[in-house]
């Protein structure tokens, strides 16, 4: 199935990184016509149309530039831990439900700043790879693999068994983040928005992690508490 | 003006902290009556509408749930200052010509985590108080003040004449994060989603700090790394 995805920035570098495009839609009263003919240049079907039909294609702020494009490579497990497996203390990180896009977006950027090696989602009960996704990570969905599984609980049962640690994420009843040492390879597990962890996923945790609080309004979202844990263990791993 | 703030859990949480909801619109075909209930207990004008009419008022996933609110208490520098006075090393957070709101949304939850004492935004420059940021910020906008100013690089003077110091997040020419003692009156000055900090901003700044990057990538979700920094002040200042 093709996906759209949108944005000019977006557009201009898939463009640049030469990436297949399969139709680009342009809406119809765009002055700057540099992504149009980079486009033609490239071979590209170029469509202009009107602004409705970009408003029907994709949800988000397109600003008049939509790309028609193949489904983005999704790795299974096996190929993932294939490709690190030479890996001195990978890092992964499992979303066990996470449905916000813009979540996803900004974990994938995290990820990518901090060089993990993959991220895994569950495929019925995580939001997947979409338009939206690709223009919040800025790029970065081109740079970190995205593993698809069945059932998390029991793709973290293989990777324990393979030697990774599964650190995750807990307010209640968990280790203030500071106090654990991240030098080795591990899984950190980020839950859902609303719900957290699921309960068969939590008990495949060696260790609960949690972010000290200071009021009593203990609810970050779910991409800054990972971004927070993510540079932990980048420090963690890599002191000044 | 009235604002519109939308979602189940937003409009419940609103009744439940008894705030002033001037009318309360519900979707015609919602079974669960117990947030129309509560509010008709409160004394609130409920309007049971069609869809429709929802998705005009806002432009988010309301869930059937819509309610108009007075604005948003926006303080003024004075206010602000005066109210954390008596503190020691305060924490205020600038943001300069952030436009997107589900990072503000983002970054009141992660102020509210840490205990910031306030946030600072430009009056034409930056997303203001509105329904989605009220929506992504989970009850956090009720939380932490919010001061709205004309001009953030004169304000940024005004501070510094009281004491402060400006620390900047910059991707260039700035000191590893980690390597700054934060245990002083502090605003930490975060720049737009696409351009940093403007110029003029820039240079009122007493320490620029970065966050390391592990590969080429630079970019990270602007409320993830004010979150990221965020977390390394609190730490700083309250060490396990």
């Amino acid at each position: 199935m093709a996906q759209y995805v949108y944005g000019k920035n977006v557009v201009l570098g898939l463009l640049e990184k030469k990436k297949n495009i399969n139709q680009l839609f342009i809406q119809s009263n765009r002055n700057d016509k540099s992504v149009e003919l980079l486009a033609r240049k490239n071979g590209i079907k170029v469509d202009i149309v009107d602004r409705k039909v970009l408003d029907k294609l994709v949800d988000g702020n397109h600003q008049g530039y939509v790309a028609s494009v193949d489904d983005y490579k999704l790795f299974s497990l096996d190929e993932l831990l294939d490709s690190i497996s030479s890996k001195k203390n990978p890092l992964l990180i499992a979303l066990d439900g996470l449905e916000d896009p813009h979540n996803l977006g900004a974990i994938l950027r995290s990820a990518a700043c901090v060089n993990a090696d993959g991220i895994i989602i569950e495929k019925n009960r995580s939001v997947g790879l979409n338009g939206t996704v690709a223009k919040v990570s800025a790029g970065a969905i081109d740079l970190v693999k995205v593993c698809q599984v069945t059932n998390l609980s029991q793709s973290l049962n293989e990777l324990k068994k393979k030697g990774y640690w599964v650190i995750g994420s807990d307010c209640r009843d968990a280790t203030d983040y500071r106090k654990v040492d991240y030098n080795m390879a591990l899984v950190l597990v980020i839950g859902s928005e609303g719900k957290g962890m699921h309960r068969l996923v939590k008990q495949k945790c060696d260790i609960l992690v949690k972010l000290p609080m200071e009021s009593n309004f203990e609810s970050l979202n779910a991409s800054v508490a990972c971004s927070v844990l993510l540079y932990q263990i980048y420090n963690c791993r890599n002191p000044i």
